[in-house]
């Protein structure tokens, strides 16, 4: 999660005043349409429950994105325009210390008021005022709030997937198993054997250039040397990981990082997350109900000490974020995103290439690099700033995507990070060594 | 809440069959309709939460008690009765481990299904086979099951008033304050001062002897002996609890047991449950909403440690429970009850007289007596003994009922029992102290 | 622990001012002396430590004891006393909120200074003055330090079993089982048979009556109704204990309260504290370091649950304080204490007669009581009311002292306290039943 | 901490056995002979204590170095070699899971046996059998033996400033501020002004080359590219850091790293480790007492969030690990170590160069750097493996050494790493910034 690079924004944005605001209008409405496409399946009850303390209820989620676009664009760009409710902007904010006080996140799921009917209301009313507000605004104006646009339109997206990944983990504890949406069949055929990628030594750019959003932490592009390595040319799958577990992996205390030992240990761990053995076959929750184990699938909800571990024991390591980032370059922006609506990843469905599959989609990729600015980072100004930079100590960095991102929200340079525990994202790995 | 004194209720069932069923029918109606009518005032959302451990979701409460008529009746009586459910009977068991494994008490509030409507679904199913099967029964069942009926009403009953307990403590957290139902304007005089009444040593009868309806823990009657001792002759009030704080009560260490004094500090108590300072002026959250404190309604929300600290303070103590059941004996079941829907502790209204006033409705009134068992208690035997005598550790027992209790649910042998830091129930007290 | 009876022991005080100095003396340098004689088997490193939060160093017990003569007798009593050390009241304070800010209780085991010997020539210090102060002090101020004295020497006697049972906890969690000192070896025949020795309901006075110390919790004196009652012939064994063990006793949830269940959950119980299997045979760690299990011993080191649950196993129940003290008042005051120097219950060596054995020494006995004032109780005014009233909630009574306490501390209407939780302390106990 | 690169160091034995081995066993007694003088200062009882779970009792450490001689040497290759104490191994293993079980971290505080003299015991009798094995080796097996060796050398060093760094921290919360040893006056002049020191962007080698002992975690040699940078050319001071606090700088929630502002809160820090004001005037605890905050001296005992902060404060911020090793490189380690015994920071005393001042010794300096492996790291195989890569998650590097550690012991490429929260090292900090 990030901060926009105001000039290179600024410097992209059209000349034709009309068309621009029409396209941020029309962006406006087709992001907000999709937030509650997700919200379909769900019934009253679904929207306020919250399993964990780093999930939040859907109630919440939806409020909140609302509130972004009326705490930076209509509270500080529109004049005539007055709160819904004086509790909201208490209730919403979720880490803006500079935006004021808020409502202890770990309780979200303790409120039954405001209803899903109020809160639908509370979108409602924004999105008038935000249409109303756009089609009423100068060139000008247009053009200073693009950027804050653009991270209102990357935040609601980034909250997309958020709320399935949290509606997974809501669901997954009830004994019930509700089923989000339905098993859709995907077919292929045999996934085809682990091979490695080699990339040459030197000095690469790393970061962002050119046009285009970018969250801060993106910034500024800048040199890194590599020395030479390998990455493996995809995913590694439910198969393997299973051959790690029948190994004795969780067992083997030399495989695991100190911390990762812990927390084996503390937490029981014996399997990826929503893996569960029943009379002596393996099933997995997935937002399609609880399913039989697919070998093929690219494994996912691995904690970072779980791909961590299961490197170790495969004789390689986990990629660096620059590795990664060298090898994505190249590629096209494609896989299997959530405009896919699998809600899940997928086994590869294509013969072994000259370059790595899947390095977009399917699941966020954790990488060996703990989250640190780049050389030269610099946080936004105002409360915009609290979004990247704060979170810079004891975690580390995935890349790609997963099948919960929308495909025009990710880009080879973007950073998502989560602490070293974390599974409930679809999070899973790729292999790397030295050449 | 306890258990059935069988051979007592078995002897008083009437003798003609038509009659029991009738009555027995009747009844259910009855309670299972109240139990609903309390719900009224809620939207879907509020039946979800659970902002507390020890407060459970309204949804959960309705299917448990729902739960109950289905374990305890349809399944060991009516052998055509089939499960609507399977996964119901691990979801709505409350603590009766012989009656099998349960959902944890503390994540009740994390499941969005069974929905609402399933839950009424199972109650509607449980209703109808009940009735069904009140309907086809002869009259040894009816005399057999009649003890386990009357457990279900009363069980029912408890549940009722912990419904709106559990929904005043989820509505306070909420900066929304959202109103149960509005109040109901009570007129009353000045109230009278606090005066004593006095009661002579000597050996009492203390437990239930006689026809009716009893939890096991309110059996054997048997002796004790009292030493001469005085009551108040109404309850303390919020006026007067008022005094307490502003004479710096919350702050004298030596007014307090040890265990209490560590609860002001643990958890910065500084008055009772739901009394808020805004501006200089005391208000309390009420189920009707945020009110301006009345300094005439008796003092509720407060802990064992505070009542007893304001007996300290005041010179007095807390009466024993024996005490407050010798001085209820000759008085009249009448005070301000659920049936008359303040859902609040109203101002005493009636001039003093040679009883104390107040015994009944309102508040529980904290006794200083822990909860124990009577010389000779007898759990009863199987699941339904797990009821009573296994909470008989480290609790207080409370006299009288409440507003939130039912009229015909009390008794002046009934014991009520929390821990002494518990605060959300309508707890208060009168003092006592030697003659 | 309680607080002194001011009328009764001043009235006892005999007439002749040297008598009662000489006495005073006397009694001051045999109580101290033996403290240190406890200390006798210890190295430096053995006074440092702190196990859990519940025990406390050797180093701090023994300068406690003596900032308790500092505080109480030379500050209030001697004008010419100078502390030795300005910060020793902060560090030796235990609980005495008005006598000033205190370390906190459980960090007593994190100070090495003042170091072992610092503390004795603290306790020269005070001892020192203390001798010259009572061959000082005239025939009034004799009478009047008298009481305190007598605090100050039973409060002394009660820390040195404390000290006993916190050295055994210290060393109980040493892989190198220290023997404190040898086993002395107790010659015994059979054990008898348990059998039941019979008591008539009627009116019984309870409590304190006549000269002599006695702590403020044992008055006033007050009349009680027993229901006709059975108390055991003698204390329950380890080999009786064993077959509740082999019986599945630990395993078996509705022998327990529900809070004993979540402590032998929580705290994984098997057996009593100190037991240990090795290689299939049943040892437990003393005082005399680790010994095979003796079948014929008492059961020590049990929680009020384990007593609790062993009782409902057996079909009886435990004693309240009340019954006990009915029983032992006609009884003489013999034992197996502290003077006998075993420091480890002993089996029972003398057949069965008309009265239970075994009622004093040994283990202190879990009654059915939790602990509550009488009626009429009155704490003691000041500093030393802090003793006994305060701790007035979710404890259980415990009666007849263990073979860690001095013959001459003890009394039949002596009340000791602990949560049910506690198991450190010579803990056992006998049974009762319905007649 | 590390793992000694094999290859490098058996390339640079010398060839004349005798040699080697005389400096082997000269080595051995220098070494050990420093870790007891560092005890000279102690008392039994300041032995025994733990303070908080990350210290260690100064009893454990001096017999745990003891036994990584006893399992890594004796053991391993003197056949003839008998354990004096079975339970030892048990009791002194630090974390070497590979080496079997042993005793819990935390609890190392809770042991008063084996006694201090035990603990001296067992080091004469172990270096008893290490000279006798190093006298009786022949020269393969000194060639064998010396990484080894070499590696106990340098973990005893670490362990001798852990030792200081604990005491430090035991004696600090003890109200009678022991003093270890006394301060030695340090004269100095005027502090120059803070200045910068530039470095150019490029390709540079980091990591270990040519012979000596190292710590597997600071190799291989491997390029990283820097773009320009700038380093502060000496410490930051008391007197800087005062000037953060009394702007407000921990009440500025935007300084901040998430984590740090949440450790800020939860530890209510307001100041350094060991920093207090007494009546106005700011004093901190040091190994010779509690002194006068001295405002020249370089800041210490901060978190890596309070250093980040304040360079967030003064527009600047941490150096990578990589910037600093540049720097580092040229320069002679020269600074104020352990060998001077101040065993504390003391002021520059030298006017500015072209060089940073103060890189070594003092203060070990926070990097911006979290601690990850090289490309091409590989621990080294067995037990002795488990030393730094299995703490490769969520801590940060600190470089230069500090005041408690030897000179001989640091080099430029030395790796030391603590979690961002940890204060009680000598940790402080210079500032870096863009060119």
């Amino acid at each position: 999660m990030t901060l926009l690079n105001m000039s290179k924004v600024e410097a992209s944005t059209p000349a034709h005043r009309s068309d621009q605001v029409f396209t941020l209008a029309q962006q406006y409405q087709q992001i907000r349409q999709f937030t509650e496409e997700l919200c379909e399946p769900l019934v009253t009850e679904d929207y306020i429950i919250q399993a964990m303390p780093d999930v939040s209820p859907t109630k919440w989620h939806i409020a909140h994105v609302s509130w972004f676009f009326e705490t930076f664009l209509l509270r500080d760009y529109d004049p005539s325009y007055k709160l819904l409710n004086e509790t909201y902007p208490y209730l919403f904010n979720s880490y803006y210390v500079s935006a004021g006080n808020r409502w202890t996140r770990a309780n979200r799921g303790l409120l039954s008021r405001p209803t899903v009917a109020d809160v639908y209301q509370y979108r409602r009313y924004v999105d008038e005022h935000m249409l109303n507000f756009l089609e009423k605004i100068d060139e000008d104006t247009a053009q200073e709030i693009t950027p804050l646009m653009d991270i209102g339109f990357n935040h609601e997206q980034q909250h997309q997937e958020l709320m399935l990944t949290d509606i997974k983990y809501n669901f997954s504890i009830n004994p019930l198993y509700p089923v989000y949406r339905p098993y859709k069949t995907v077919k292929h055929g045999r996934i085809p054997t682990l091979g490695w990628v080699a990339y040459e030594a030197g000095v690469y750019h790393i970061g962002h250039h050119g046009d285009g959003f970018i969250f801060d932490n993106e910034a500024p592009r800048h040199r890194v040397f590599a020395e030479r390595f390998q990455l493996s040319n995809r995913l590694i799958t439910n198969g393997e990981f299973m051959e790690f577990i029948q190994d004795g992996g969780y067992e083997k205390t030399l495989l695991w990082l100190s911390m990762g030992w812990d927390a084996v240990q503390t937490n029981g761990w014996q399997a990826p997350l929503y893996w569960e053995k029943v009379d002596g076959t393996w099933y997995h929750y997935t937002l399609a109900g609880l399913r039989e184990l697919d070998l093929d699938e690219p494994v996912t909800h691995v904690s970072y000490y779980e791909a961590d571990a299961f490197a170790r024991w495969a004789g390689a390591r986990l990629p660096t974020e620059a590795e990664w980032e060298i090898a994505a370059q190249p590629l096209p922006i494609q896989g299997n995103f959530v405009d896919d609506r699998h809600y899940h990843p997928i086994p590869l469905n294509e013969p072994p290439t000259a370059f790595p599959a899947q390095m977009y989609g399917d699941v966020w990729e954790w990488t060996a690099s703990h989250y640190s600015p780049y050389p030269g980072y610099e946080p936004a100004p105002g409360s915009i700033g609290e979004y990247n930079g704060k979170f810079m100590a004891n975690q580390f960095v995935l890349r790609g995507g997963s099948c919960a991102t929308m495909a025009n929200h990710i880009r080879p340079t973007y950073r998502n990070f989560f602490p070293g525990h974390a599974r409930w994202q679809f999070m899973g790995f790729r292999l790397a060594k030295a050449a």
